[in-house]
């Protein structure tokens, strides 16, 4: 297929729309099971990305251990921390430190905030994992807060955690920026929680339960669910780090490329992996026969999608200094090239 | 009894401790069931309270019904509705409004303020009302947010509500006050919820169940669960007025001593009145062996201490002007007075 790229990605608005039909210079039978990463430039293979991402991880996990510090009540904070400092990649904090640098702010100055998507992503996780939600019984590997501490006190450490981050903000990144920026990243954390933010992708999500989706409540889901995090993450960072009104709406509309990416590449590794190479269950989509990219646009239009988002995304970074833009940059190749 | 009155109230801290031994001038067996009201001063007698409550709680209802409209997705905003515009004396938003405007501001500059602390409130009835909570079925005579919605819906109304409390304050109160207040007041509702806060007092109580409390524990409990609200209440008013320190302080103590003396009387009512008085079951705390004042204390001196109580607040209130802390001096009152 080749052509020019006809999607309209209505970015800037709530209704973030794609409506793909065809993407240029994609050849999908000479392309791995996913995505073929394409040849480096130069620049990127200076860039040491695994390194990065390590050092990166480590400051947010030593912030976050800081954050909560393991005080009376103990059974609460025990439970906060369970979740909290369980790992993973800290993608959220990373992509609001990358962006913070990117506008030219210090890490120091993004560091509260970076905290702040990590617990409201790990509240969205232990209020996700209780039994009326989807009931799981393990996450990365351990089982779930209200496994060990009970669901009563699931739900608890939930909301501390959800309050806490505004509150860390408030009190920590009011040292270290002006009270203005401060309040701004509040209003982009709350919207990216609420009733039009998580929560909405949430709901909508549970009600479509035994339906067909078409896609675009396919689209509001993921956005909703997962983009919208991503989005505050980056836009709060640019915030931080002073960042004036069309680096915050260009690198919004990266943050929403690679948020929806993510889940497109989830939705196709979920049918083109083993288990063994996942290191989870593979092929649960299909067997629950959930809605997804591959299956309601079939898998080679579900890469060029991918593929599309990718371009779209880099293509907003295309403004910034490329050495300066390299974090995000591989962090967009890091969710599209992944494999597992 | 006769004497002094040897109550530390150590306020200010978060170890606020009541060591109640004698209370001055209170002849125990000269009053009625639960706390006679004194004989009323000038002042008092031309403030027409119940007609300023009624004023207050339609504007405050007004407000947070434009505060959630009912937009896509319905369910989640139908349920908030549900909970946030069930009624209720609106004692919070109205403790904002009226230290506002005790130390100078307009109503208007509280407002959003007023309607996030119900918005909290609210939240930590729908979750304290879930099964895994408290499992109740009925709240103020209709069914529990998630006999209605659901298990799932009411976790994510509950989500919400928390974090559009904060979003309500940065993107409303930000035009009516400066950004270094919002800050200030979000700071102070993040650790009146948070794991010192609310959440605390609900995970002290419940890894209390089935176990002898001391007098102590009870009073972090309600310090915690009830105070810590109420306090947020006054402070944020306080601060969205442009109140000084001291003003803030006095106030904060204030609300201390008014939120244990609303649960003081709680417990003494509930062994004290029939359950057609209430309007709810009475003899609950009794049945079902929880610590209450009257249990710890004994019923004569739970009442002394609800007088102390009453007293200290209205003591923080003697430095304001008498016509301005009416409406304080009334809210004192009213929580010491009723009798259900």
């Amino acid at each position: 297929m080749k052509g020019p790229v006809p999607c309209h990605l209505e970015l800037g608005s709530s209704s973030f729309k794609f409506q793909q039909t065809q993407v240029a210079n994609s050849s999908s039978s000479a392309r791995s099971v996913v995505l073929t990463e394409p040849q480096k430039h130069p620049e990127e293979l200076e860039f040491q990305f695994e390194d990065y991402m390590d050092t990166k991880a480590k400051i947010v996990n030593q912030a976050l251990d800081d954050s909560v510090p393991l005080r009376h009540p103990l059974k609460i904070h025990e439970a906060m921390r369970y979740s909290l400092l369980a790992g993973g990649k800290r993608v959220r904090p990373i992509l609001s430190i990358a962006s913070c640098e990117l506008v030219g702010g210090d890490e120091e100055l993004v560091l509260p905030i970076a905290c702040a998507v990590e617990m409201i992503h790990t509240m969205s996780l232990i209020h996700d994992d209780l039994p009326c939600m989807d009931n799981d019984d393990l996450r990365r590997g351990k089982p779930t807060n209200h496994k060990v501490f009970g669901e009563d006190t699931a739900v608890l450490a939930g909301d501390a955690l959800l309050s806490l981050a505004f509150e860390h903000v408030a009190t920590r990144s009011i040292q270290v920026v002006s009270s203005d920026r401060v309040v701004r990243a509040i209003a982009e954390l709350g919207a990216a929680v609420g009733s039009e933010g998580l929560v909405a992708g949430q709901i909508v999500d549970i009600e479509s339960e035994g339906r067909e989706l078409n896609l675009s409540e396919l689209e509001y889901i993921h956005l909703h669910k997962t983009a919208k995090l991503l989005e505050a993450s980056v836009v709060c960072g640019v915030i931080m780090g002073g960042g004036n009104e069309m680096e915050v709406e260009r690198l919004r509309r990266y943050a929403r490329c690679v948020g929806l990416l993510f889940q497109v590449i989830d939705d196709i590794l979920d049918v083109t992996k083993s288990s063994e190479e996942l290191g989870k269950t593979a092929g649960k989509d299909l067997k629950s026969d959930k809605a997804t990219y591959p299956k309601l646009m079939g898998l080679e239009k579900a890469k060029e999608f991918a593929d599309a988002l990718v371009v779209k995304a880099k293509e907003e970074l295309s403004y910034f200094n490329g050495t300066k833009a390299a974090p995000l940059y591989h962090l967009a190749n890091y969710i599209a090239y992944r494999q597992n």
